[in-house]
């Protein structure tokens, strides 16, 4: 019986789990492949145990080149992460003709464009379904499943730390950076959470499902990208109140010659699929000329599940190799020699209703003066809420939803109501999307 | 460059659809293919114009035979449905090594095993993502995305008839027969609603996936399976007083050495991601060692829903085909040999937490009587509401949540209670999944 090995590289918690959930499952595998799958190395440079997980100490190694080197390997695991030594070993690897499963966003998003070419080149497999939505396979639906469908719009909450933290201020009613404190200490976000509350790991995905919905080449550095910092709960109660929820949605779109690709926290009718996903959930809702709406939802992250993900990807490359039809399908799901370079689209660009919450004097003439400088942009408001009148010459919050408008006559319109005198505070706007 | 030429055997609703998608879409999916991929010949008895749907006369045939005996075409697609003739079109396609494509529940589920076999046999890919969950790419996740986990459970809402019915009934707090009726106008019911209603359509799919997700034969006729006839907005009220939602799930575990595989309404928290799958949409809710739980929603069935999974399966099938791949993934993605033969547990030995809803009536030792019946077989009360006062003699709800019971013991002692003269009517019971 044929066997076919593999190495990981990087025996961290997701490296452990991997290792953790084949073992235990061996033979279950066994039933559905007809060959032998067989991990033959492990490589880490720092050599703790990991609780719960027993391999040969012979297996291990600290040297990731005894993988990448070993003609007997056929798949090699980066699991280092970071865009570095990951990037080399990957690139190595298909020097050596050897497959990679990765789930490495920060790598694929920012370095995609070559690492899928060399991949093509060396007649190879990367498998990276891990590296988005954790253990959701969107990845493949995307690339398999939709192959004959024509995406037109992916909305995806894929930052777990994010969406734990705003379905904890909405629901708990803290502010922003009480429920971090509280997620850092709960393990739910890092001692430094920039990469996630940013939404810079959000658009490290939203990068790698643009470029295969939509088959295009997708520069990291176009994606306009907000974080979550600027939502209070005042702004949260007030959506609410107008029956939609606050998101933080990686938003891709395909309008034919450009592209949407962005990241930014989201108005969403608090009745759609998306606004019930609580906590560190995850999930990728998708909108197709044929399939309608798909929602897609697990963990986004976690040990055992992005290692049930790396594990999918390691079965799916050995079942090819098994079969000798690596190129069956396209790692991007395109032919590479078809990848396109779609521009996206700038964000100023863009066109959206929005959400307007401005703090003013409480007094006759301001909203006539608001109006004005919104109508002198062509803006036009659906409605206009001032929530309770002001005390002690403090400022009251007042509400516009406007309808769509450009984003740069909306910033242009704000720039200017900020620099009133009446504007107590920097104006604050949201996007609305309301026909997900 | 190679043509890979497929047939379609039934020109209807979801024929047209991928006829349709299929042309719309070849620009595109010819960038992902690198090979031609063609719709040679469609079938058809009744030659009646598709709307809106264009295609050369001459491709049109009314000979199924014509498109199985051709040597031309690699791919058999089956949309005629039905259990007598399509299921002779799959064989006799397979007979001439021709791959097949089918959206047919009814028959994969009463004869797959012998299907599955002669695929098999005959060294052919048979896709049938279509088959369950509509676009839902539900097939695909259990053979590939988590052939390295390990499935513990499904629960499943499979039938969007009767979905819609359920959320209709619970939103607009009319009757089922009502709402049935209403359905039946709009077309989401047919005229005769029996296979939906009655739970037949969800034990049909619910087969196809256990057997996935297991790897086993699964029997059909041992499915225990409920529809939602008995369903009442009555307790659709009385569930929600207790945080619960009514779905009508398929259900599937495994445990061991037994598989659970059954349909029928059941309670589930109503702030489970289940519950609020509303309309006529399905969702499949999978929960595996790795994985943790996933969700995964879309439209289950529909034109256009339903031929974007057919024209996948087309394309995945076309793509190993070209790579001469075909035994890439098992059919059922088990090796066919190592296929087991679990037996489905039988319903009365199933334990599990119920809802009882008793009309008696409303007099003193009425409860001492019910509780002293459910005492003798060890039932365990978990909470007893009874719902406001009789008037004029009528009997009250009496409203009842066990805690774990055997099925056989319940039923025992609810033959029992219905036979006492303080009860009313025939006791209701539904069961509960509160650990999903």
């Amino acid at each position: 019986m044929r066997v076919i090995n593999f190495g990981i590289i990087g025996f961290g918690t997701v490296g452990s789990g991997v290792v953790k959930l084949f073992l235990e499952n061996q033979d279950e595998i066994a039933r559905r492949l007809g060959f032998k799958l067989r991990l033959k190395k492990i490589a880490d440079k720092l050599m703790k145990s990991k609780e719960g997980v027993y391999v040969p100490i012979d297996m291990i190694t600290s040297d990731a080149y005894e993988i990448i080197n070993d003609p007997e390997i056929d798949i090699v695991v980066e699991l280092v992460g970071g865009k570095t030594f990951a990037k080399q070993f990957i690139i190595d690897a298909f020097k050596n003709k050897k497959h990679v499963v990765t789930a490495n966003k920060a790598l694929l998003s920012e370095f995609g464009n070559e690492i899928f070419t060399e991949a093509d080149k060396a007649n190879c497999y990367i498998g990276f379904e891990a590296s988005v939505g954790g253990v959701i396979p969107v990845i493949k639906t995307i690339k398999e499943s939709l192959a004959g469908d024509k995406i037109e719009s992916i909305y995806g909450i894929m930052n777990g730390t994010c969406n734990y933290i705003l379905t904890k201020m909405s629901e708990e009613k803290k502010d922003f950076y009480e429920i971090l404190l509280d997620a850092q200490k709960k393990g739910y976000a890092e001692a430094d959470p920039t990469l996630d509350i940013d939404g810079i790991d959000a658009a490290h995905k939203l990068a790698i499902l643009t470029s295969l919905a939509f088959g295009t080449n997708v520069n990291f550095s176009n994606i306009h990208c907000e974080g979550i910092r600027d939502i209070t709960n005042l702004d949260m109660e007030f959506a609410a109140d107008f029956d939609y929820t606050i998101k933080l949605l990686g938003i891709a779109k395909d309008n034919g010659d450009k592209i949407q690709a962005k990241v930014h926290p989201t108005l969403i009718p608090k009745d759609h699929p998306l606004a019930s996903v609580r906590l560190e959930y995850n999930a990728i809702f998708i909108k197709g000329v044929g399939c309608g709406s798909i929602l897609l939802y697990g963990k986004g992250a976690g040990m055992m599940p992005t290692a049930s993900a790396v594990l999918g990807d390691i079965i799916d490359c050995a079942r090819h190799i098994h079969t000798n039809s690596i190129k069956t399908i396209s790692n991007r799901g395109y032919l590479e020699s078809n990848m396109q370079n779609k521009q996206i689209e700038f964000i100023d660009d863009i066109v959206s209703k929005f959400y307007i919450r401005l703090m003013v004097v409480d007094k006759p003439g301001v909203l006539a003066s608001i109006s004005g400088i919104l109508g002198e942009k062509n803006i036009s408001i659906e409605s206009v809420v001032q929530k309770g009148r002001a005390q002690n010459g403090e400022g009251v919050p007042l509400v516009i939803f406007t309808h769509d408008t450009r984003e740069k006559e909306l910033r242009e319109a704000l720039n200017k109501i900020g620099g009133m005198d009446y504007c107590l505070a920097k104006p604050v706007f949201f996007r609305i999307e309301d026909k997900i």
